[in-house]
């Protein structure tokens, strides 16, 4: 019977068929990547194996670390990160997902570059702080917890556009050196020790009174636990993963005879 | 910057170079596929994102029942499996890794018709027993949890070679019967109930006084907390990471100038 299979198969050919399974870019990292991938399936809430998203995931870590680039002002990782999405959409992905924060900082050229639909984490964030806030997040007290990067531009929200007190800027700094550390931690495997911190970070900023705490490392969200359920807490992953599933089920409902691929 | 890029590479040119990623055929579950890929991060033990195992997790889960094919004798699956290990093979990968237990039903003929190394998580498994407890798998007093179709045409042991006492089979196969309830929970998103469901479940298998408890679905590791870490469970996930792992430092040390594409 294994005669029967075609081996040099493109692998852009047959096997996917019309239905165009989701890209990801992981690797930044890999952790946060399984992690993005274990929300979907979660949140998918289908009652068997062949209902779940396809998606091909493709990991090659080997991109150059995002926040110091944007620190010296450096565009390596886009090029590392287009090479990646390029891979998929050759593959024959029909929409890419990137679950890092960070490498939203080249969003607009990425958006660009593609001929699929990049589903845009920041983008679709803010836009479901302002669906569930009836506000922009620039209008609310939002502490943004996230890579050093996020701190000199930030991806959801200016500091200084809070509405917090004096002091709040030099603790806000503390909170984020403290973010720093547990990203680092959760990339070298600590991940006890990352969510202990994590649990003392948050409750920090919470006795500031925000509005929102948004996780804006895919690392931080990778340790929340539960915290993402929390009404004060933004998880930009969580928030991925449904546009995904709703990328997919509107795909999917665009196809004729969309179940024909059922077993 | 963005036209520095050649866009239309093929998926297996140079982006992924000399080093040849891991294939991961996902979709048996997709929460099973996520579980394994952190499992695999959480176990690299490395400091940086870069240093990470580079992988292609292709996730198409329109694969037939597996538990069904077996228990009406038809190999669909194995099919769309080769399939989907052929256009990872193709898309350049170095080796395949299939987290699905009841998947290693084909284990064999999956070997025979790739031409990468199958790192078959059955085989591995019951070499890891063999070597931590100095004894094969059926003169150990095991129980191993899984599919319906691993009581038909077990992969680790024949029950009746247990050495457990003439109660111990009806017990067994109520025990079964509330694992086919568990994956089942899993697979349609009732994570708490099942982890809840496995915890009780372990809490009877123990009272056999068993050597081994196998979790022989990767759902059940999915959900299986901190379980693995206790010296009666064996939990096939972890030793197919563990292997993944050393099958990738052995390919890196193999190559020269391994280190060259680091950024």
């Amino acid at each position: 019977m294994i005669d029967l299979i075609p081996r040099h198969n493109s692998p852009s050919s047959g096997l996917l068929g019309q239905r165009r399974p989701l890209g990801v870019v992981g690797g930044m990292g890999s952790l946060a990547t399984a992690h993005f991938l274990e929300v979907l399936a979660r949140k998918s809430r289908v009652e068997r194996d062949q209902d779940h998203i396809p998606f091909i995931a493709l990991s090659v870590p080997s991109i150059s670390d995002r926040s110091q680039a944007i620190s010296i002002g450096s565009d390596a990782p886009l090029r590392q990160i287009l090479e990646r999405a390029y891979w998929l959409e050759k593959a024959g992905c029909g929409a890419i997902a990137i679950p890092c924060n960070t490498a939203h900082f080249w969003a607009s050229a990425i958006k660009q570059a593609l001929s699929v639909k990049l589903i845009n984490m920041v983008e679709i964030t803010r836009q479901a702080i302002n669906d569930s806030r009836g506000n922009e997040i620039h209008n609310l007290r939002s502490i943004a917890l996230g890579t050093s990067a996020s701190m000199q531009h930030p991806l959801y929200v200016q500091p200084n556009e809070n509405g917090f007190g004096n002091d709040f800027f030099r603790s806000l700094n503390e909170l984020q050196s403290e973010a720093v550390k547990i990203i680092a931690d959760v990339k070298s495997g600590n991940i006890k020790n990352a969510h202990a911190h994590l649990m003392q970070v948050i409750q920090s900023a919470r006795s500031f009174d925000p509005d929102l705490i948004i996780l804006s490392c895919s690392e931080l969200s990778a340790i929340s636990g539960d915290l993402g359920d929390d009404n004060d807490i933004v998880d930009p992953i969580n928030i991925l993963a449904d546009r995904c599933i709703d990328w997919w089920m509107a795909e999917s409902q665009s196809l004729p005879g969309h179940l024909a691929d059922r077993p």
